[in-house]
Parts: C-alpha cells; sequence; structure tokens
C-alpha cells in the first residue's frame, strides 16, 4: 500500500504547469489544423489487434500492449499510433471519392519506450490528407506542420527530406532477413556494417547502397544520386518529387534550410514516397515526422493516397518556451449578491477568481494571485496584492 | 482482412461534426473550471493495478481492463476512472497543506459498458477540490457544474441530492452479503426486496430502511426524515448539511428545482457525505454525478477532505442544441506570393480555407465551404458561393 502513489517507468503524472501549456498547444495545433479544411476525428483507445496491427500497423506489433475482450473473447490491443485507425476512418466510415483533410489528438500507449528517456504514453497529434496523388498534398501537409510549429513557438530551422522509394528499388528482391540488417546498418549510419550486411547481394548494389549512406547533403545531393545511383523507375520518381518539393519549399519559405539524406528515415516501413523531418535550431530530437503512404488504406479494402505527419505533445511542450502564466485574482466567499456579480462577471471575462473559502484565509496561496477583489465604498473593485 | 474495419462493441469513432462538438464542450468546461482557479492535471491512461484499485477505485475491479507491464512484470489497469488518480495526484505530488482545485479531462475505459447503451470509453472531465471540510466547497463544486452545464447549453432543471450518511448509519455493523442485498433493493427502489434483505436486521432497522426508500420529495423531506428515522450522529450531521446547501441553493439559484433523496445515491460506495446528480429539463440520464468522498486519499497516505463531480463528455454532447458549424471559403491552389498572403492572412482570423488541389476542382465539396477566394482586379477578394 505504501507504493501505492508509484507510477510504472516511463508513465507519469503531467502536474499543472505542464498540463496548462500542453492544452494551450493542443488548442492551437487543432485550430491551425481546423483552418486548413481539416476535420477532427477521434478513433477509440482499443480496437481489435488484427485491425491496428493490419497495413500500416504491423510495424507496430511489440510496441502494442494487448488484452482480451470479455464481451467478445477477442484480441483487442491499445492503440500504439493513431495514423492506422485514422486511415480506416477514411477508408469506411467516411469512403469519400475526393480530397478528404482529417486531424486527430489523443493519447497513444507503448509497452516499450522509443527512446531511453520517452514517455510510454505520447499525446499525438496529427493531420493526413487522402485522396491527392500529387505534391501539392505534400507540400500542403509540410506547410501546415511548418506553420504549426511556428505558432507554438518552436519554429523550425532545418527541415530533412527524404524518399522511401530508392532504398525499396535496390532491396526490392532482397531476402527480408539480408534486408533488414542493411536497414539496421544505415539507420545508425554504420558503412562497416553495411559492407558487411550488403555483401550477398554482389558488387553493384552493396556499392550503390554505400552511396546511398553517403548522400547527404543539400538540394545538390539530387544531382549527385542521379550520376552515382544505378537508374530505376523508383529512383527517377523520387528524385524527380524531391526536385519539385525543394523548389517550392525554397520559394515559399526561402529561410529554411533544407537537407536531403535518401536513407534517414529508413526506419518506419510505411512511407511509400518522400517523406520528411523538421528541427527546432540547435536540436537533435525531430518536432516532427511525416510523409507519403499511399497504402495506408489498401488493408482496410480502399487504396488511397495519403500523405500526412504526426507529433508527439508531451515532446513538444519541451521545446516551447515556457510563457507565464497570467496570474489570478484573490476574492473573498459570501453570498452577498454584488460580490457573487463581481466574480462572475470577471471569471466571464476569462479571468481566473479563487473564492478563499472561509478558515483558510491565513495559507500560502495555491494559485498564483496577483490581485484581489475588495468592497470599496458598496462596490467591489479589483486592486494589486 | 474484411473485418479489419470492424470495431469492438460499444466502442466507436468519432466523426468529425460530433468530434468538433465535443472539442467545444472540452474547451468550454475546462476554460470555466479554470476561472474557478482548478488546476489542469493530466494523469496517466496505465497504472500499476493496485494502486488504480485501492481506496477509492476499490469498486473499479470488474470494470477495469488488465495487462502485464513488460518493464516490470507486473500488473497494469487502464483507467476507469480519474478520481482516484487526481486523489493521489494532490496526496503525493502536490501534497499541500491549503485548498487545492483541480480539473482533467480525459479518456477512461470499461471493460463492460455502464448501462445497456453506453461506451466503453468515455471522456471523463472532472472537477475535485481538496483541503476544506466545509460545506462552501460543496457549494461550489455544485455551482461550478451547474455553471458549466448551463455554459454548454445543457441547463440543469433538476439536481437531485443525497447523502452517504443516513445508510452508512443503518448499516454500520451489517455483515456484508445483507448490506449489499439491502443495497441492490434500495437501488432499484424495490420495497418489498428491501423487506426481505432487510429482515435479519430486526423489525426497528427494517421499518427505518422502509422509510429511507419513501423519503423523497422536496425540502419537506429533511423534517420527515427528523422525525420518522431513529437519530444517529450520522443522520444528524447529514440532515444539517444537507438543510444548510439547500438554503444556500435556494438563495443563489432560485430558479433550480431541488430533490432530496436520502438512498438515490448508493451506488457509489467511495461518497461520505453529501451527493448529487443534476438533469436536464426531461431528461432521465443524468448530465453530471458528484460528491464529497473525504477518504478519498487515505489509500495515497494522506487524508483529505475532497468533494468533486464528473460527468462524460461524449454522453454531454448528445444533450446539448447542435450548433451550425462555421462553413469555409473554398480557394483555388496556386503559388501566387498574394494569394498565399490572402489565404494566410484569412486562416489567422479564423477562417477555414480549403484549397482546391489540382485535379479536383469538379469534385463535390467535402468540406463545407459558403465563400470562395477570388482574384479581382489584381487583389484577392472574398465572395459568396
Amino acid at each position: 500500500m505504501s507504493s501505492a502513489w508509484l507510477l510504472p517507468e516511463h508513465l507519469a503524472d503531467v502536474l499543472p504547469a505542464q498540463a496548462r501549456r500542453i492544452e494551450e498547444l493542443r488548442r492551437q495545433l487543432l485550430d491551425l489544423a481546423r483552418s486548413y479544411g481539416c476535420e477532427l476525428v477521434a478513433p477509440p483507445l482499443l480496437e481489435h489487434l488484427d485491425s491496428l496491427l493490419s497495413g500500416p500497423g504491423r510495424a507496430l506489433n511489440l510496441r502494442t500492449f494487448k488484452l482480451v475482450d470479455q464481451l467478445s473473447g477477442r484480441s483487442l490491443g491499445v492503440r500504439a499510433d493513431m495514423t492506422p485507425q485514422v486511415a480506416r476512418i477514411d477508408a469506411h466510415l467516411l469512403n469519400r471519392r475526393g480530397v478528404t483533410r482529417l486531424c486527430y489528438c489523443g493519447p497513444v500507449v507503448h509497452t516499450r519506450p522509443a527512446t531511453p528517456l520517452a514517455t510510454r504514453e505520447p499525446l499525438q497529434f496529427g493531420v493526413e490528407v487522402y485522396g491527392h496523388a500529387g505534391l501539392e498534398a505534400d507540400l500542403e501537409v509540410i506547410e501546415l506542420a511548418l506553420d504549426g510549429l511556428e505558432r507554438v513557438g518552436a519554429p523550425v530551422s532545418l527541415l530533412d527530406l527524404g524518399d522511401a522509394r530508392p532504398l525499396q528499388a535496390l532491396l526490392a528482391d532482397v531476402e527480408p532477413q539480408v534486408a533488414e540488417a542493411i536497414r539496421s546498418a544505415l539507420s545508425v549510419r554504420d558503412a562497416q556494417a553495411l559492407q558487411l550486411a550488403a555483401a550477398p547481394l554482389g558488387g553493384d548494389r552493396q556499392l550503390a547502397l554505400v552511396r546511398l549512406l553517403q548522400l547527404e547533403g543539400g538540394v545538390e545531393v539530387l544531382a549527385q544520386a542521379r550520376a552515382l545511383l544505378p537508374s530505376s523507375p523508383q529512383l527517377e520518381s523520387a528524385l524527380r518529387d524531391l526536385q519539385w518539393l525543394c523548389e517550392h519549399l525554397q520559394r515559399v519559405r526561402p529561410q529554411l534550410a533544407l537537407a536531403l539524406d535518401l536513407t534517414s528515415l529508413v526506419s518506419n516501413d510505411y512511407y511509400t514516397g518522400v517523406c520528411f523531418t523538421a528541427y527546432g535550431a540547435g536540436q537533435h530530437q525531430a518536432l516532427v515526422r511525416g510523409g507519403r503512404y499511399d497504402e495506408v488504406g489498401a488493408a482496410f479494402g480502399r487504396r488511397r493516397p495519403a500523405v500526412g505527419f504526426s507529433l508527439d505533445l508531451k515532446a513538444l511542450v519541451d521545446s516551447v518556451p515556457a510563457e507565464p502564466l497570467r496570474a489570478a485574482i484573490r476574492a473573498p466567499w459570501g453570498e452577498a449578491p454584488a460580490l457573487r456579480d463581481a466574480v462572475r462577471a470577471l471569471r466571464q471575462t476569462g479571468e481566473t477568481v479563487v473564492c478563499v473559502l472561509p478558515g483558510h484565509e491565513d495559507e500560502g496561496e495555491e494559485y498564483a494571485c496577483d490581485r484581489q477583489l475588495v468592497a470599496q465604498g458598496g462596490t467591489w473593485v479589483v486592486q494589486p496584492l
């Protein structure tokens, strides 16, 4: 019983100051998404396991908590990612033909933390645009992410652009185990391990993979890739798409630094096209990740073009400068109509008015008050404390 | 695979129109709670089972989904109620001496629906006031609930007031099985079953229990209870507290109908004093439930006076008149700086501007637009559609 207040590792209470800031970020991002025409949806926390882990969710198996539904005897999972759920909503519930823009914000739960310091319960905010295969949708999603981070006070200084297709082309007919070893070496940028892992593929492809690892930098990477990598339809379309996005981003966001890295985003295997990661100034932790994953609805019987991004509000709040919270007004407790009217009127203007309950007049302030409501000549007025 | 989009029973996606209204209710209620001086907290979705089920959570065992923590091997539960969690935060994390007002809003999950049509994932909003044993705290909490429901458009027309103590006094030394049968008969207001269940207690107490069942109505019930029920310190304090609250509520809310029912709230066994349920006009489903549960922090080593309420936003939204959503502005896709500036400026004023992606000009509107952005003499202007 003495440990009843101890929480499991990597799970924590969000206390008042942090909770209020997260709530503000949440509102700012949802409002911005709405201003772009995104409609809010809220899928359930629990779903049938086979639904959560189908299609884009297949990589989530080990991160998903499982339990049994007493009503049906079937296995349920606690969602570890809302992206597959929102794809299911687009595919089945809305079932529209045209462009659909959706946004969401809710907790997801992981069996193990994604990084040594991560929470196991991120608060995921995300946007998805379905039904448009053209790069205008990718551009809109990237701009929405950039706008959102700027609005909450965490402006992006570096946008990392990658593409899933060059690697997919090189690994097209490779055995899963070998491909896994190669992806693993690429993800930690280990050239030696990559050489070793790629040896079964023969000289040309081994060389191409090592060059892929070296191809990082500015927009010049696109020309280098075209010169150094073996040509394939996938490579061509990736380079063409990245070129288009770079040009358009440079036009609409001339201040934004772009980095290209054809291997940087291999960890999430549901991307099927351009993918991106955004960083704040001097930060190594990504603020947001996103990309195109056109296959996302296939598991739900409806293959639609899809592009989107997501972020964790609990992580984002640490990248946002803390704004001083507005202090409250202290008021005496009482039932006189004039006092009650004064309190009510102040609250309606958005002020916080803390009524001091009888007997607690001498307590230290639990809620920071910088003003007080006092009776003066028959009316109640606000005075500095 | 064909059923990958089917959800478990009593779990549902919240689709755009409903999700947006719930989001609005959420903001209105959180903002109102803040204006009263309530600080927002967010406990985790999962906790150690012994923590979730200790103290006030002991009745939640059958309603709580259980799973195993891979990191520790210990049993975890998915929270079925946030009240015990918030009590833990007050007792341990904040650990303050004075009055602490907390509010929260988040999903809870039940293994079985509470009623035949209920969701298994309510979105719980609640307020708790700790550290004040006087009735001023009960009054403040009730008024906050009434204000909140009024603000969201679901005004309370009937407030049902009860008290846990008269029944507790009558059942003080009764065997658990007998007490359970009596509570069960009371909860469905079955006089015959009550007679039978109370038989082992002997004539006087049996009679008192039947009278308890009959005692319902307006404020006059208090005098009747004093005349008809056997006196006890618990009964005296309950009647005195209810009298005080009725008088004060009639003063500050003269329009509000009050109903007294000394047995109506026996189902939740963590209440220790006055408890209340609020109903909208002509509604049988309670909008909000609350009361005093001073023992709530004891399991966490810190017994503090506590009073609060909670409600389910997913249920509440059905009691709120649907307001027409503001329609959006349709804009062409383009990169001309003047167009982009116009779109951005409109979005900053809170408008939704949907840019029609190339090739989708002839699609039916997915997002209702009643205006459009058109170029006129070199500038972009909004026109009715």
